[in-house]
């Protein structure tokens, strides 16, 4: 037994040593690399994603866990086992085939989906999603999660969330968004808000953005920033995470992103060393990384506490009030890009496209009308309607790329982030005094206790009811941006 | 057979982008890593160094490859076979627990030179050192080529090449150098010169660089320049070779680090990309690699018309005349520091330490005395003596490496680059002209078409006998520098 226990802690180090080295080079790819180095990178991440694949379809390891887990083992070899076959055996569900012809048509989608956007035309891109989401269908046939088909797909992203409970809580979600930005809407403020024209130069924007990330915890002997097209965070080694940001015309975007890039980074960069090359090192689900992010980007960075400091920096740029700047931060207008949208709107963008992903998959919806249904759940939802495709349904890449079931884990770290805001005002009273003196380690320590040294040991329910004492709950972020926006926009809750 | 062959293309394609992922994790590491992230990168280079191993030591390749080479095969794939296997040959020589042994005794040797470094203190790392030159000696008595035992560690980085042929010419350039350095000794130049005091910004510096990087041929689509702290090129991919530079307290260094690297970036380059993915494709020695480093940063990147082009650019640093600067970036003066060296006393340097090497395998030397030895030689070949070993015998990273016999190539590699030029005149009439006028397209075509294209087709001899009708010539290199400093410092020749 302990030959075999032996083998599958191996395997474990060998597929986070390559899932490390495949980070740098996806993190080069975006950042440094020459253009016309990309043939080269290529053929190396193709090498080791094989060679990944190998690894995980190995006969020998499938003998071994199966053998293993009829054992009686210590629990936390147990939970190991456990976790690793269970995604073993959904991998074997596939056929060989159907692996290679997914990745073919996924990566050909992508160039497509590129194109299409270049050439501002969703027709270039259809065709290739019409076969991603037949795969996607094919995929559900093989994997037979329980419940809804689109199961299969969600439970690879978020582990043991379902339609079942999601749908319901969208709902939810949907009305009491609904409500919110009608009341909003509604108002004289809102009528006549008119945004700031802050001018900050790159140099300025990049001193701030290291500045917050120091803040937040993020220390230049193990993290560091640099420039993408769209700004990620990605793991190169357990002291070695690396995120990105990106300068655009609205010059708080820079700021912004990478203060959402620090809470997935630090969420990394606090998971239990002990575990760092074994399943249980890592972060729960996506929803869990995505809550890390949204929390500090939102309940933090949006805050009042958190403006009142760094008034103090923006103020040397615009001559401008801590009420002012505050508001215009959280300033809420419909847009028509999600990665754009503010705190309130956000989840509506999500909300449709779980609901078109879910009309794809039952088969109610087709890939041609796409445009068309987009459209006019935009201007249902949102009251706005994109010009062209580019800024509507071909505006995220997720589709493109094969994820289908991905983006309502936003939306779900939306809401956790919410409830882990609640219960830290109840835990730390005087937190968001320090945030407004500059001081954030009290939250980064707690957040590091609750969450990140807990690693992978919990689903993300049983987490997120371990730290708040509730499941998902969508009533608590509700009723969180009711508390917020009612003051910002002066309307009764 | 085809199956045979087909082994064999797959095995260096693997290896290719294998060494190429290595060749970013270690590009990486110099230049953008967070310094605690090292721990993963050990573990990731060690995983692939391990891969890599196993591939090249793998039994049924050795068996395909010994089949193949009783075949009668078309030339290319005669001479590939011919190639790997030689190179197999030899690794099989080594039993697995002496590649162990070696490997952790260099780490642990490169380990205890930082700190002897640190500590000013040849003791820390005599040990290691002695450890290190046993080694090597155990290793010669695996491979036993023929000859001088010190031909065995020789052959590894400069194929073909041996101590009969090489300490001959060795001695020959001793005698020419101490000449030569004895002439402008005595000349009233070199006793009143003193060097321009520059100052230019590392932002202007880096623009200098990028400038001339461009000029040599490194478009940006194909490679990059970064900092690090000692200057290296490094091949990630067909089209991405990147290389780095450093600012130091002398202005030009800089400058004079990205010419020499870019000559091995061009050479990269260029190579012939139909091999990209098998031995061919690869450049042909240590020599031949530093033959075209060495050719950029002197031959070109110290000439008279070089610098009547670039005087344009450091007029506006510096008030001072065309020729005042040529004959300062061109001043003499034994330095005690090999890369800090000028081009006439740079070979000294490499004589030193080949001689010590020398002694140190035949056993005439012992590791002990080292300093008292380094230091006498210093005396003797170039008139200056270190006040500590950190500016001594423990300046270089080589032997720490465990690199004994590497020495030798930045001699023969300077000395090719003298006849290339030599040769490059008489079939270019008006290629310097050019020069004058910032246009060094002419030259980095010619060296494509002598040496690049023609990839590893060749041993360093042959190349070098195809291109200058001679081998390897002390006379010319001699020659060479008596032309150029007679003028320099108005000697007779």
């Amino acid at each position: 037994m302990k030959k075999d226990l032996k083998l599958i802690m191996d395997f474990q180090k060998e597929i986070t040593v390559i899932g490390e080295v495949c980070s740098l080079l996806g993190w080069d790819q975006l950042t440094y690399m020459p253009k016309k180095g990309l043939g080269s990178r290529v053929e190396q991440l193709l090498y080791l994603s094989e060679l990944i694949h190998k690894k995980v379809t190995d006969e020998k390891l499938y003998r071994t866990l199966k053998r293993l887990s009829k054992k009686k083992l210590a629990k936390k070899q147990g939970l190991i086992v456990e976790k690793i076959l269970k995604d073993i055996e959904d991998s074997r569900k596939f056929p060989e085939e159907f692996v290679k012809r997914s990745s073919k048509a996924t990566s050909l989608s992508y160039v497509a989906w590129e194109e299409a956007r270049e050439k501002k035309s969703f027709k270039v891109f259809e065709p290739h999603l019409e076969k991603v989401v037949k795969i996607a269908r094919e995929g559900i046939g093989y994997l037979k999660k329980p419940g809804h088909p689109y199961n299969s797909l969600l439970d690879s992203y978020e582990e043991g969330m379902t339609v079942e409970k999601l749908k319901p809580l969208f709902e939810e979600l949907k009305i009491g968004l609904k409500d919110l930005i009608g009341k909003i809407k509604d108002t004289e403020i809102y009528k006549k808000q008119k945004r700031l024209n802050m001018k900050i130069s790159e140099k300025e924007q990049r001193k701030l953005c290291e500045d917050v990330m120091k803040r937040i915890g993020l220390t230049e002997d193990r993290s560091r920033l640099d420039l993408s097209v769209h700004p990620f965070t990605q793991d190169v080694g357990f002291h070695d995470i690396r995120l990105t940001t990106n300068f655009r015309k609205n010059p708080l975007f820079s700021f912004e992103a990478t203060v959402h890039e620090s809470g997935h980074a630090l969420y990394e960069l606090q998971l239990p060393e002990k575990d760092a090359y074994n399943v249980l090192g890592s972060s729960v689900s996506l929803g869990i990384h995505e809550s890390q992010s949204r929390f500090w980007e939102n309940m933090i960075g949006k805050s009042k506490p958190f403006w009142d400091f760094y008034h103090r920096e923006f103020k040397k740029k615009i001559n401008v009030s801590k009420n002012t700047l505050y508001k215009d931060i959280n300033s809420v207008k419909p847009s028509l890009i999600r990665v754009e949208s503010d705190e309130v709107t956000y989840c509506m963008h999500i909300i449709l496209r779980f609901e078109i992903e879910l009309g794809l998959i039952e088969g109610t919806i087709k890939v041609k009308d796409l445009p068309k249904i987009w459209n006019k759940k935009m201007k249902e939802y949102l009251g706005v309607v994109p010009k062209n495709d580019v800024d509507g349904v071909l505006q995220d890449m997720h589709w493109a790329q094969g994820a289908i079931g991905y983006f309502p884990t936003y939306a779900i770290g939306t809401i956790y982030a919410a409830q882990l805001y609640e219960q830290l005002i109840k835990e730390k009273k005087n937190v968001m005094k320090k945030v407004s003196k500059g001081n954030f380690s009290d939250i980064s320590k707690w957040l590091g206790l609750k969450i990140h040294k807990r690693g992978n040991y919990f689903l993300a329910d049983e987490l997120i009811k371990k730290v708040c004492r509730k499941g998902l709950n969508v009533e608590t972020y509700i009723s969180y941006l009711n508390g917020k926006y009612s003051k910002i926009y002066r309307f009764k809750k």
